[in-house]
């Protein structure tokens, strides 16, 4: 990976979640210096099983950036071995969760780290500087904020939602336990509030279950609010349905619209921008609760796609700055 | 695995650490019913690794058992892989003890059933179910029992010495931290008092690393002084060596003789009989601290010689016991 305009480059900060907001996390790696983007990753769906503190969203950024991820699988390692998993079916311990060999020793070590008393943040970045990874990866915080999705049969922390249920129940509320306690990282906030950065970019992930744990952090939200950068969102909907995962589905169940002007609705007063794909180009028109909102492809499928949104995002957000500084 | 004598056979005992033991336990397996086969297995080893609960003893005689184990490595599972260590060591993890994708799922398992507040013995007896193995395998104890070595260097906990630092210190002492306080298997002490017990046997184990810790529990010691069945126990060293591991180089860094009558005078008292190798014949006319010596081959390379000696070993048994009623 290199930069397109050397190290130089102003900062940049992305929200993101796993696959979808990885795509775009990537093409940023690819037309800024990486070492300009700041990646705050969502813990909402963080969880422990079998001991080990598993960070399903850092994991993907991580192995994405780091050119380990499974394209086809969308999580874990590509060229994985299971002979751990098939060795634990054989003692009859839960499989429900499937861990390849090497995604394991991420588990293993991130969690001997944590036991030992080093903040995930800090464990986070000598993951990455041991993969090559150069952008900057922060969970979104170093406390303790998780995910419950409430169901016909009661609530159910996210994983057993999601993994464990397959996203079957219909979900009927959503709740971020100890996102108001839970402080976000520190170095995201002063980015926001520092009058270099370049653009705060929400990535294409599920709102309810990817972005919005994290802004549920009062002061990341409140940051967000008042960051004088441009802040640009990009639809996770895509002519009235999600690229992959249960985004539709939920929306549906939670009785609001699945148009690509849902996640601009539910990032009112978060945003400047709004990236919907060209599909949608109708919808351009319309107010998107305050946001300009340009059409470009944002199915992020063969390579160059995601370097090509990436582009388009930024130059979306640098148009913006520079409208404001018209005005 | 069959037993040769039908399911009626009489329970028979064995104290075994890992390899050396492991090899005359798995031709007791073969000759007597399996069922009737109850192995109480040293703990000194055990410790945390990676948050894991790691018992090496007990693994080496569950695969062994299992007929999973590698038989040239002498410890670990046979046709194992190794992407967890190499993704664990690119991660700059810990590496000094080694731990195969499928060996891992034991400890992890394990680990996940201690926590939620299972015995030891209880998962070890529910893992060998999963395995097939229909002898028993008992933890000398539930409760925490630890070998450690003094050195030149001070201190060290078993794994520290044995697998970091490869047994290269010279050792000055040996303490079986928890001994005192811990409580054998309940069942071993009842089997031990059993009229119905055939014999006990000793395996051909490191005496201070894989035996002594588990006869410093006082009740276990105490069962087995007054234990009315013969007492058989097997000698580790052969022609003034041991057949593995550092047994010899322990007994003369603890100024002992190495010899064959080595084991006999540590374990007097405790024992009726006692095997030492054919190449050691010389010493079977010896007084072996009140034991009768028999000299059979003992060291167990083919198939064949496991079973040939665990025969012996009862028929030994058998010999002294009809001697006692004879009396």
């Amino acid at each position: 990976m290199s930069g397109s305009t050397g190290p130089t480059d102003r900062p940049v900060l992305a929200l993101s979640g796993g696959v979808g907001g990885a795509k775009l996390v990537l093409g940023l790696a690819q037309v800024i210096a990486p070492e300009a983007l700041h990646v705050l990753a969502n813990i909402g769906d963080d969880f422990e099983h079998l001991g080990l503190a598993i960070c399903p969203d850092i994991d993907t950024l991580v192995y994405t950036l780091a050119d380990l991820a499974d394209p086809q699988r969308g999580w874990g390692r590509r060229d994985e071995s299971w002979n751990f998993m098939a060795a634990l079916a054989a003692l009859g311990g839960p499989t429900w969760f499937q861990l390849g060999d090497a995604d394991l020793a991420m588990h293993v070590e991130r969690s001997r780290r944590l036991r030992d008393g080093e903040p995930l943040a800090s464990i986070t970045a000598a993951i990455c500087r041991r993969l090559g990874v150069r952008a900057t990866i922060w969970p979104a915080s170093d406390d303790r904020l998780r995910t419950h999705v409430r169901t016909s049969d009661g609530w159910l922390a996210f994983q057993e939602y999601f993994v464990a249920q397959r996203c079957e129940p219909v979900v009927e509320d959503i709740a971020y336990h100890g996102a108001t306690q839970a402080q976000p990282r520190p170095e995201a906030l002063a980015l926001l509030r520092d009058a270099n950065l370049r653009a705060v970019i929400i990535c294409p992930s599920n709102p309810m279950l990817s972005i919005e744990p994290m802004l549920a952090m009062p002061a990341l939200r409140h940051a967000l609010a008042s960051c004088a950068a441009p802040r640009i969102a990009v639809s996770p909907i895509v002519g009235g349905a999600a690229i992959k995962g249960p985004t539709a589905k939920m929306l549906r169940e939670l009785a609001r619209p699945v148009d690509a002007l849902e996640a601009a609705r539910r990032y009112a007063g978060l945003i400047d921008g709004y990236v919907v794909d060209t599909s949608d180009a109708h919808v351009a028109r319309l107010d998107a609760a305050g946001a300009r909102v340009i059409a470009v492809p944002t199915v992020m499928r063969e390579g160059a796609s995601k370097e090509r949104l990436a582009r388009e995002c930024l130059a979306f957000a640098d148009a913006l700055a520079a409208r404001r500084v018209d005005d």
